[in-house]
Formats: structure tokens, sequence, C-alpha cells
């Protein structure tokens, strides 16, 4: 019995929530509720964690100690143009991991990531980076974020 | 750190947002949320666990593992009539933790214990047992929920 089932069902239960009677599929709540979680979660955590040097830490730090601290297991790849373009791979992403794999479930994956979407971008803001954060899903359960940074 | 975090960031967001422009405080939503969540819940749990012989005992469940998995305590308190009416007290309610004791902060307290009134009632009904569940909270952090079974 794990703790993880229970921020799954909530999860589950906003995204069935906020897709009810949303016949144009906006994702526009799912994200906002997500960027106000992750803004919020990085204002709990700043106290425990030490201030970052610079974007490509900051970034780190989102693919390690935030995502397991949500997923339960790091993002497994992360590259970077070196220009403000971030792209964040997790092969084995949990909220798609109940997904069975197949081009029909594809068209269903964007509401799947829609809330992480925004989590990451509200803990980049929250940590001085504005971004814009989409995502890709060519093979489930694998799932790239595109983070692309803000000139201030 | 503690995952507990990432849970009550989230339900503090639900409940943000279910809050928004909502001049009526009208908590239905919050209360629809906790209820498909609870139903959820306990379908995803129930193989791991046996039925339960009768009503006191599947409400003596929701106060010690049920609970536990949410809230990581138990109900300090369940009382009955033996006519179907119980009241679960929890003496330190953790999305009242935060604030601080006060009769100001007690008009706040109905926003905070909606979502787990709909978390009982869906987890009682995916168990056969339909219920009103109301909170009344006297003195911060302390709960009670009273849930009346409804005759079928």
């Amino acid at each position: 019995m794990s703790e993880e089932i229970v921020f799954d069902c909530l999860h589950s239960e906003i995204v069935n929530y906020c897709l009810l009677d949303n016949k144009e599929n906006d994702f526009s709540t799912l994200e906002y509720i997500g960027y106000s979680t992750g803004y919020r979660l990085i204002e709990r955590l700043t106290r425990e964690w030490p201030r970052f040097k610079d974007e490509l830490e900051t970034m780190k730090f989102i693919c390690t100690d935030f995502w397991t601290l949500i997923y339960k297991k790091q993002v497994d790849n992360l590259r970077t143009n070196h220009q403000g373009v971030y792209v964040l791979q997790d092969k084995a992403f949990r909220f798609l991991t109940r997904i069975s794999p197949g081009t029909k479930q594809l068209e269903h994956a964007p509401k799947f990531v829609a809330f992480t979407c925004g989590l990451v971008r509200g803990a980049l803001a929250n940590l001085g980076i504005n971004s814009t954060v989409t995502a890709e899903v060519q093979s489930i359960p694998s799932c790239k974020f595109h983070v692309q940074v803000k000139l201030n």
C-alpha cells in the first residue's frame, strides 16, 4: 500500500473534473492548478534547499530532487541547447504508466501531462525563471517536457 | 522533506481554485472532487483488503487504515449511537494544522474540511454504505466528521 496512490487518484479526479463538460479539450485549468501547486511547493521547499548558481543548476534540481519528491523517480535525461531550451525526458512518466500503449491511447495523453507542464512552469517561476513548458508524448509511457526560457 | 507536502499543496490549490470567483462559498465542487477521489481510492485498495462484516467494521477501517493512508495518522475517536450515526474525531486534522487557532480563523475552516467530507462519503459509497457527511470544527485543529448512514 503506497501513498503515491493518494496523489495519483487525486490527480485523476482533477483531470476528470477539469474536463467535465469541456468539449474543446481546454487544458488551461489543469495547467493553472499545476502552476500554482508548483509555485507553492517551491515556497515550502526553499527553506531546506540552497539557491542555485545558474539556470542549468536550477534545471538539474527540477530533474532530480523536485521530480523525485513528486514522482518517486528522477527525470531520465536532460538536454539543452545552452540557449534557453531544455528537454526533460521521463521514460516512464507516472501519469502515463496506467494507460495501455497504442496509437489510439496517444490522443488521451495530453490530459495526463497538462498538470505537470504547469507544475514545472510554476516551480521555475518561483526560482526566478520564466518559461513556457510543453509536453510531447510519442510513445507511452515516455514523455518529453520542453522548457523554453523567456528572456526577462 | 516529506511527500505529504505534495498532497497538501495540491489540496490547497484545489481549494483556492474551487473558491476562485465563488462568492457564495459553495463547497460542492470540493466535496465532489473529494467524493470521486474517495470512491476511486477504495476501488484501487480493495484488492488488498478484505470485505467487512458490518457497518461498524467498515467505519473502523475508515478511521484506521484509510485515514492513515491519507493523513498519516488515525482518527482519534469514533463514537456511534448504533443507529446509523457515527462521529469521527481527529484532534489534529492535517488540513487545519496550518491555520492559527482563533475565533476569526474558524470561519475559514469549512473550506479545509469539504474535500474530506466528500472523501469519506465516496469511500463509504464504494463500500456499500450511502451516507451524508458533515464536519464540525469547534477548536482548530480538531475536527469532528458526522456520518449519517442512509437507509437503503
